[in-house]
């Protein structure tokens, strides 16, 4: 606490108010590196965005609620293994006293000039925002909140959020007012899990803050330090609804290929051929069918904004009923789990079943809302033995599995195999060597569409894809209704 | 008809049977300029194309229902004029007799190698699909079918429509088998009204027939004909379904602007601002929200894919919401011209509403299910007299209205403006001129957003847009349940 202890006292010394000072003067701080950051949350967004800043040359505070976070942080060490280049640069900047981590949220706010809320805002049972982090956050910075601070918040919350709710909690706690006494701005997190270090400088930055004043500081601090462009935007709630239409945008549209995807099964259409053919088109874009979407973003943030469009009085019905349909996915891949073992002759009852991935996205060590939690859970609910394999969890321990130490110990005399995520491992599957090991005849789920139908129908697997033909192939009538051509009119 | 007689001679002497051809072959045909292609349908899609095979060097023999449609293409003249290019290529293919047309199908079947089918298939009262145009050019085509010729769906079908009603009417009508005796392939238009000239060699075409022959020649002729890229896909099902999907990825993403444009407003957010800022994210795609859908294709093409789905037990329900999202985007325009009225002391009975474009996008001469004739409507309905103009119209008759000259008669004495399209003369309009000819204090709104918000308020209009907050701008009071955030979780 020594090193902080003494960085505080500079700063009172100093008195900086962030707020009031010129252009000019705030360049001048971030050349010289004479300005604290504070960061309120040492999660996968928190953490990178505190190293990046400290990394820039600025002197940075952090606190987590959990002393084990931040005693590793101390010891700089990142538990985000999946984050290339986050390791080696926060064992850097701790190394060089730019980054000290606290459990006090009060520490933090009371020695940085810009303090970043990066606390997670899940959904709870019901499906509503669950807000209770942020409160508690704001709660506490505000009670010790310096005259002239900036505050910016980088949780994805509804728009309206921050001026409202963020910022009555702060006035309440700290007795200063926002817009003159400190200053308020959403800056929302638009990193991809996984691909983080790089985003940061590569993804812009949509900063909207109470005034012109704040939105021009917080940017150029954003932007001196990470290189990263900004989009300035009027106010706060607009730059929360820019976060949450470009995610529902994905949302929407991976379940528009999704609800395709279940039909195009029925009529022996191959998604996959479709939707890249579709690609040719200046005007389209794709979205991949698949088992359900995870993480801790997209199945949460339609929640935000039909919250805040109830309270309106205007339900965003397709943002609603796209989740609704994401969120079946996985049962409609156990379906597909029944099909295929039905062809060979198995059930799922007393059958062993390998599941090849269970991170909600490619190559990223992260459970989160991953729809193959479902798939997992209704698969032992109807009596399948699972046998879980994760590259990223090898063995060890997820979604309460023991997870295998290899593919070929999770694959080893299963009735069927069931890829529920695309990691670089399964992209080049040797179906031929798998189908010796397996207990055949087998079956093979791709919920990702990462194998060849028919090469998996080759290896002598009973094969199902979401969105694709089964194969073997069978002979496909065409629809009845098609066939009465006779009675059509203008036919004799 | 001597030179269709000609012709027909000739091709009987020749008797030349396309599907058994090697590609070699067809290559030489090709280049020679020695094979016949039947377009049946003379519309926005039948014309162009029928001109461009000409205009390869093909010889072409073209049919439509219409007589008058027929003497006008004999006699070099397309009645579109909104397609750059075409008048001209029209002309000069007629003049050098490579371009005949008939009203007879039979004769177009029997001359023709290549009969590609180019009639509309719109949707009914009920919003089924009305195939009865297809069935019955497909009747007629097949009662003079030659073997050997091959048979080309550009028509927007449903999937599964070719390989069952399309050839089971081929089938019956011909006594030949489709996929033996003759080929069947579905190369479904992908041009954008206004541009097709350009499209044609530029869109790259989804072929699929029913075996690799037919879709290997199909293919070799549009290439060598358009100099066009050519997708090839494994049947005419999912050549169809690539169409739908393409354009419901467009209804539904314009739906959910839509859907955002309408909670946003009440949210006091700008949608247009707000969707921009999203453009910079690498994986997002703008669709800006407007006064609803309308043309030939994006309002219809929907219902054929629900068709199949109810059909297979599917139906696919965002594409189903989304089209009623869109179908009422006119109503809720209409709900901002009142309140805009409102705003200056009018109402919509009694006044005089300009209404500026009617035709359903930009720049073309088209009202297909423009989503304006419902807007004009329900004003007529409530009492508003209506002065429209659409300088595409200038002077002529469109949605039953006498168009107005010019855009200054049209507003002279207007208690509101309606922006009804975004046609190119309406984006630099001098907004402060208008306010000089209305009968102010007058409404303005903007149901494409062409012009600012604010300028319309500098103006002096009382401001709507779809979208956007109203302006001049009030002050908007945070929902009232950001504002109780004492009794929120966290805070005492």
């Amino acid at each position: 606490m020594d090193r902080l202890m003494a960085i505080a006292y500079a700063r009172e010394a100093a008195n900086l108010k962030l707020l009031s000072l010129s252009s000019e003067e705030v360049e001048g701080l971030l050349v010289e590196g004479n300005l604290t950051i504070g960061v309120v949350g040492l999660g996968r967004i928190g953490l990178p965005s505190a190293a990046a800043f400290a990394h820039a040359g600025l002197q940075v505070v952090a606190s987590d609620i959990n002393p084990e976070v931040v005693d590793s942080v101390n010891a700089g060490k990142s538990r985000f293994v999946d984050e290339p280049g986050l390791n080696e640069m926060l064992a850097n900047v701790v190394a060089r006293g730019k980054l000290v981590a606290t459990t006090s949220n009060a520490s933090v706010a009371n020695q940085s000039d810009l303090i970043i809320i990066c606390v997670p805002t899940p959904i709870d049972q019901a499906k509503s925002p669950d807000y209770s982090y942020i409160v508690s956050a704001a709660k506490e910075v505000g009670a010790s909140l310096r005259s002239g601070s900036i505050v910016v918040v980088e949780s994805t919350v509804g728009p309206g959020t921050v001026e409202g709710l963020v910022k009555d909690v702060l006035e309440a706690a700290s007795g200063l007012r926002a817009g003159i006494d400190f200053g308020l701005a959403a800056c929302p997190e638009r990193s991809d899990p996984g691909s983080i270090m790089m985003n940061l400088g590569a993804v812009p930055r949509i900063i909207g803050g109470d005034s012109e004043r704040t939105t021009e500081i917080v940017a150029a601090i954003y932007e001196s330090s990470f290189g990263v462009k900004v989009v300035r935007v009027s106010n706060p709630k607009t730059a929360n609804a820019v976060k949450l239409t470009e995610n529902l945008f994905r949302d929407v549209n991976i379940a528009l290929a999704n609800e395709f995807a279940i039909l195009f099964e029925k009529l022996g259409i191959d998604s996959l051929e479709t939707i890249n053919a579709c690609a040719s088109k200046y005007n389209f874009v794709p979205h991949y069918p698949g088992g359900g979407v995870g993480g801790p973003c997209l199945p949460s943030n339609s929640y935000y904004l039909i919250t805040e469009g109830m309270k309106a009085g205007n339900i965003p019905y397709i943002v609603r009923l796209a989740r609704e349909i994401n969120d079946r996915m996985p049962e409609h891949v156990v379906e597909l789990v029944g099909e295929a073992m039905n062809e060979v002759g198995k059930t799922i009852r007393g059958s062993k079943i390998a599941i090849l991935g269970v991170a909600y996205k490619p190559n990223i060590k992260d459970t989160q809302q991953t729809p193959v939690a479902r798939v997992c859970e209704k698969l032992v609910q109807m009596g399948g033995i699972l046998q879980v394999y994760d590259p990223m969890f090898a063995g060890e321990k997820a979604l309460g599995f023991d997870v295998k130490g290899s593919m070929q110990e999770a694959v080893a005399d299963a009735d069927c195999v069931v890829i529920g995520t695309a990691h670089k491992e399964f992209k080049d599957l040797d179906l031929k060597a798998l189908a010796t090991i397996v207990s055949g005849p087998a079956a093979l789920v791709d919920s990702r569409n990462v194998v060849e139908p028919f090469a998996a129908a080759e290896a002598g697997f009973s094969y199902r894809g979401v969105g694709r033909p089964s194969w073997p192939q069978k002979s496909e009538p065409v629809a009845q209704e098609h066939r009465i051509a006779s009675s059509l009119p203008g036919l004799e």
